[in-house]
């Protein structure tokens, strides 16, 4: 059975620690954190330290920590075991220890108070030693997920659409809400939209799902909206969008 | 049992149909379009017509044509039932019979060939009688929906969200999936993020499902992004809705 130890405790190694918990066929050999008091929750299901020379040996390493970090973080531990770090952005060499690299990047958003399936969840891995792909492969799979190999430049642009997609598409969402409150008007009118708006593009692709006065080039209503906002960044912010969804269909 | 004249035969008009059909507690009495073919298929359930001098007594006309047709159609329409049109950005004033007016606007994005709940659906309504409110509440009812009063300045700012969540939310998808294209990523490996993505803005509000680098500065990883965008718009997009995220963490 896979021995694993996780490193950190953000969102991510919150989901990592339930998973791996469950999941009978791998081992949470032991949690490490710089401060104690953020798994000690933990202690009656798995070994928890904040000390780096009492890390255990395991097969996996698996480094939840910030971007930042992860340099700091892995020239501290001493193993002949596996690597890996879960960034997207992050290229595997970032990894500073001499031992075997690797990186398992799941595809998804993570916040510690919401329950998330691993069901089929994406994980981008990479490796620096071509031997050590099955060990990753096996995980994503025990996890309940897919892996999918991908170099450190590739992740990189996953991890760039990601952000289009959930950092921006959640942005787009806050704007809403916000001119909603301004207006007086209950945002959760707009839940039904929101639905069908993601489910729609996921049944019928994106480039099928586009209405509304920028693609039928309604010049009248979008004078209309463009009057509409008061607020200057969201007035440039509409006729970006607004461009660039003509753009498009000029093609 | 309210009578309903349906009148165009868009993506909307289509939905109506099929909802006005299964509806026991409304009639539909007639569909026109101005070309037979498109509703042809319909008539062994409901009369068709493409004849305005052969429109049936109704207790409401439903308008579900293009904006820019509102005031031609409903000009040629006699009756003394009330005249609804169904857009978000068109004002009340723009019907032009003499008869009442009305605007019932449903929240929504429709697609013909998928099918679509009017459960729990928003309807903006309007009417110049306030008398004519009662008939399009029990419409919204019937229909398993909502109705909520909005006055038309109030009703153009609801579809200018709209456009926001739906369209400018479709376009970031579409970006999303052409950069995918590009560079050989299966789009669908992002189907539990785009998930994900709105089910926390819904659950959670956008106001609290922020992440990425834009909200935590994460300058070293922007400076990256941006150095991948190749596409000078694309850029100022990013660029644009990376203030905006920082813009609102400022407050």
């Amino acid at each position: 059975m896979t021995k694993v130890v996780l490193i950190g405790a953000g969102h991510l190694a919150f989901h990592f620690y339930r998973q791996l918990e469950a999941c009978c066929k791998v081992s949470l050999t032991q949690w490490y954190n710089r401060s104690l008091e953020k798994i000690d929750f933990a202690k009656t299901n798995v070994a928890v330290t904040n000390q780096f020379s009492q890390i255990k040996d395991a097969d996996l390493y698996l480094i939840c920590v910030s971007d930042d970090a992860i340099k700091n973080v892995t020239e501290k531990i001493q193993t002949e075991g596996l690597i890996a770090h879960c960034a997207g952005g992050v290229p595997l060499s970032r990894i500073s220890s001499p031992s075997r690299k690797a990186v398992f990047y799941p595809l998804q958003t993570f916040t510690k108070e919401r329950d998330l399936s691993f069901d089929k969840l994406p994980f981008c891995i990479e490796t620096s030693n071509s031997k050590d792909q099955n060990l990753l492969k096996d995980l994503a799979k025990a996890l309940g997920g897919f892996a999918y190999e991908f170099d450190s430049e590739k992740r990189a642009l996953i991890h760039l659409i990601a952000v289009f997609i959930n950092n921006f598409g959640n942005q787009l969402l806050f704007l809403g809400s916000e001119l909603s409150k301004k207006n007086n008007i209950p945002f959760y009118m707009f839940s039904s939209l929101i639905e069908e708006t993601y489910k729609k593009a996921l049944d019928n692709g994106p480039e099928n799902s586009q209405s509304g006065p920028a693609s039928r080039r309604d010049q009248k209503t979008i004078d209309k909206h463009l009057e509409m906002l008061t607020d200057k960044s969201l007035k440039k912010l509409y006729l970006n969008l607004t461009t660039s969804i003509q753009k498009r269909n000029e093609r």
